[in-house]
């Protein structure tokens, strides 16, 4: 496996060619944004945590029968992933209130949802991702109602294993971010990252926020909860 | 049929109390607001025309099977309706990309959608009406999975109904917003106004804009505009 041209930097990762044309590496940054990129900074070693919490929480996703974009971790920040077109939709799934949810709909954050909810938003930076429903999916063409069905399924599912697997560890779910995308077969896996840069985590017992939350939000001990959280699910 | 208290006034309609405890009369203002009530505006005669409209086609919807709060009309600007708890919920059915969706989504002004969109706000003035999607409506238990699976069906017969009737007219249906509450009894009908207010109508021709874009946007002939609907609608 070579590693071969920048592809793409985001702003988390930067994904390399190889020379399998099917794969791809992404690589994980310490760059930290909030707030569509107004909010800028550093998080000391957020790319390494969140290479390995990513793939430790797709591996377990894997065996329980997702389908996912993950092949071989090779360095502390490096992964060898499938290459897969991005379906530019970002799902939310979220089991208590928390953050944009609570502001646009003036629930106080902490509150559990009497039904999970699933919310869609376009991928475009330029229009700061606006959320849309299933009908805007359609009538933009961004996904087939077999493709979005399927995209839907597989969070809830996901929602119910990320959550029964975190509770364990002491961990509440409160929320997450997923990226799905196609493979050059058309199948649909999940892709992008699982990681406190992309999920709301809180401690159970004390309610103590383990995720970017902090970094939003200027709380200090961003990178005490980042480890804390690998710790906590890999052991060390 | 006495008239009573006024048991609420909104932007544009009052609404009074009868000797009949399921019925109410709304009465049309000429008052004329936009962007969430930061402009403020008068339109003359517009209650008369709102009224007349929203009874006009509210009825052909009847003949066709969608129920409706219609019950007599009483003067110029005054209608006896069924007395309903309105489902906080705003439908916006969308044919045509215009308005808050071309500038959400980076659609131009004038493109046809690939699918009918439906769209739900949660009216709350407060929070500016946010769009939610059926899982927010759950969550919030705005209402019951049936009784919204029933509002989506009434209001995309609705679509074809009112597109169909209207270009005969040589008026294209854009986009129009619908609010549905529920009687004594738990019946579901289609309730507060169709009118130039709440909808976006085209010449199909000309595509000159019929309704209350001219206002919005301050383009003059607004007066004229809703006459000219009234004029196509019922002759006059
Ligand atoms: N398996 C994959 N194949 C190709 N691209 C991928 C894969 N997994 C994730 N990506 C994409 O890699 C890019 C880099 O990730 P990063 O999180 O840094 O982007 P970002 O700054 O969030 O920007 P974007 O708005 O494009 O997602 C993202 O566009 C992401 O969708
Ligand atoms: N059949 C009905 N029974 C009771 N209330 C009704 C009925 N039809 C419409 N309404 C309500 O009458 C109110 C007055 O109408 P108007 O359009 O002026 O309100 P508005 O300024 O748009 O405010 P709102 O945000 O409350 O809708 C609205 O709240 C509307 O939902
Ligand atoms: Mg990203
Ligand atoms: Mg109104």
């Amino acid at each position: 496996m070579k590693k071969m041209e920048q592809l793409y930097e985001g702003k988390a990762k930067k994904v390399y060619a190889t020379d399998d044309p099917n794969l791809v590496i992404v690589d994980y940054k310490d760059d930290a944004t909030a707030f569509n990129g107004l909010k800028k900074g550093t998080i000391q070693d957020k790319g390494i945590i969140n290479n390995r919490v990513t793939n430790h929480l797709m591996k377990m996703l894997e065996t329980k029968g997702i389908p996912t974009h993950f092949v071989e971790e090779i360095s502390d920040r490096e992964t060898i992933v499938k290459k897969v077109t991005i379906v530019p939709i970002e799902v939310i799934v979220r089991n208590i209130a928390a953050g944009s949810l609570s502001k646009r709909l003036g629930i106080p954050e902490g509150t559990k949802l009497a039904k999970t909810v699933l919310e869609y938003s376009y991928k475009d930076d330029a229009l700061g991702d606006p959320m849309i429903n299933d009908y805007h999916v359609f009538a933009m063409e961004l996904a087939t109602p077999e493709e979005l069905s399927l995209i839907a399924d597989y969070s809830f599912k996901i929602n119910d294993l990320l959550t029964d697997y975190l509770k364990d560890l002491n961990i509440e779910l409160i929320d997450f971010k997923l990226e799905y995308g196609k493979t050059a077969d058309g199948t649909i896996v999940l892709a992008d990252e699982i990681s406190p840069d992309t999920c709301r985590f809180w401690d159970t017992v004390t309610h103590e926020k383990l995720d970017k939350d902090r970094f939003r939000r200027d709380m200090g001990n961003v990178e005490d909860a980042y480890q804390e959280i690998m710790k906590r699910l890999l052991g060390e």
